[in-house]
């Protein structure tokens, strides 16, 4: 059969050379990395959505990972809150936008909200930095660098087309930048790349309170980053989303309700019974599996490839997630 | 040269500004532009393709832009012999991979081809670029540069992850590099955005004939750029395939001949009636029009952004296309 990617013939190709100096692909490093470099997401960090069956198809669960600190925290738990007060339970997907976003929430905008949300601010789209977060932060941009002078005899510090920086903090694909008038210290955000989760607001001031929520299911919107908080990424189900019918109405919304996909109910996984929880982890993004993964993300050199990129977009070094084992 | 090329950009972009009292948003921009600046779009440069219609929906209807040269013409010819030859009907969408490509074709791998294929070659995944293709080549990657100087402090002398220059080619987007061994020749090739189309193929130096086709549903797979022929892009009805159910089998393959989404037919529009044609227009890449709205889309001013990106990737500048009015 004739494939645009070809892991059949990898497969072939590792079971003949296996020996041999063949490099890997992406996958087979993932495959490789020891137990160790695989991190445990909480109950408390994962939401999962699930949505009305089909008629002709099976349950159709999505499954979230809220971000860790240093960002977003005020949305994240304004979210806990709201999952936890079954808020979601009876609203819907609203809106389905080709090549952009997915959105769901309260269509009649009446729902009363649960007490206890916090305020929210714009403030802290993005955040400085500490000692701390900054070691945790791999920088793998520069040994893409390092490469592309090689190959293209580019002087460019950096290759991302939004950020003087991007890498991973805590799992996550976030931009990094110094700030002159803090006396160069380093803010970061998170940015928006395919199945990343997002909070709808209103004109600024307006931050959004978490009820409202989006996920990306085209190229990266990356305008979209420090205008809006990101607060987590689809780990699991996100085909549920991204395969629903597009709405025909403004920015993608359904037109009429009946199009509206039901939501059945959002919970925290330490909610549900030790059966209904997922049981995920991702890789260490400070892991030297990582590494290996990103740059062979990066210079592809399996079968069949012919000539490596040299460089990569943070959005297309996705965080691999798998469950465990 | 590329100081050469620079110069022309900038004075547009002075002009742009000068005149830009109120900072319009990219639709308000196209919605702007003159009828001159808009390009109708032959009828021997359309695929038309129907699959077959759902149950509960209209006719799904696929429209798909063939390029221009310099780039892919020997598979392009061999596509339209292809569609000449009624060769796709009857065939089907046998792959729907999440967040990265739909791809349709002949899934028995045993329909026999029509006369008068070409011989395709990987050599042909990129070109050199003659002086009037490297003046139509509009470099807009340098004025952004020289915004994110200001915004960053950053020497960096393009914003892309994978290429030196990215821009566009005669309406497609594109990349640009000089090659030391063609004494700094340019050579340029198109690249995988959201709705690009492109070619499958088996091991090189198998480069395909073009009878296996995909099109890119999610965030831009550019490490495939000059790895696989490229030949047009979705401009009509990309939705009848990005919200397709995603295969289940090994890369999204459908695992049971029942899943697969037939084709009715696809069809070059100079092959149909005047009335069933598409009447298709792109908004000039070279125009004044297009260089005010990448800029936008670089630079959102909107009242719904905070903080302006300063840049923009080439995939996230999609070329506008509209109806004929």
């Amino acid at each position: 059969m004739l494939l645009v990617m070809l892991i059949p013939f990898l497969l072939l190709q590792a079971a003949v050379h296996a020996s041999a100096v063949t490099p890997k692909s992406p996958a087979e490093i993932v495959a490789a990395a020891p137990a160790s470099d695989w991190i445990e997401i909480a109950p408390d960090d994962l939401l999962v959505m699930q949505l009305a069956p089909v008629r002709d198809a099976k349950a159709r669960r999505v499954v979230i990972q809220l971000m860790p600190a240093p960002f977003s925290q005020s949305w994240i738990a304004n979210i806990r809150t709201l999952a936890k007060a079954h808020w979601w339970d009876g609203t819907s997907v609203n809106r389905v936008q080709d090549n952009y976003v997915v959105q769901w929430g309260d269509a009649t905008e009446k729902k009363p909200l649960p007490a206890g949300l916090g305020k929210t601010d714009q403030n802290e789209y993005e955040r400085r930095l500490n000692d701390d977060q900054m070691r945790q932060w791999s920088d793998w941009t520069a040994a893409l660098t390092a490469k592309r002078r090689e190959r293209a005899r580019d002087d460019a510090p950096y290759p991302d087309s939004y950020a003087m920086f991007t890498g991973f903090l805590a799992g996550f694909p976030s931009a990094l930048e110094p700030r002159v008038n803090l006396r160069g210290a380093f803010v970061g955000w998170p940015v928006h790349c395919y199945g990343m989760v997002g909070v709808g607001r209103n004109l600024s001031p307006d931050a959004g309170n978490g009820a409202e929520l989006y996920t990306v299911i085209g190229h990266a919107p990356r305008h979209l980053d420090r205008n809006i908080a990101l607060v987590g990424r689809v780990v699991e189900g996100i085909e549920h989303l991204s395969s629903l019918p597009r709405g025909t109405g403004s920015l993608g919304f359904y037109e009429r309700p009946e199009q509206r996909v039901p939501i059945v109910s959002i919970r925290l996984a330490s909610e549900l019974s030790e059966a209904e929880r997922p049981q995920l982890q991702y890789l260490s993004t400070e892991s030297a599996s990582f590494a290996a993964y990103a740059d062979a993300r990066a210079n592809r050199r399996d079968a069949f490839f012919i000539v490596p990129a040299g460089g990569a977009d943070i959005c297309n070094v996705p965080v691999p997630v798998r469950r465990k084992p």
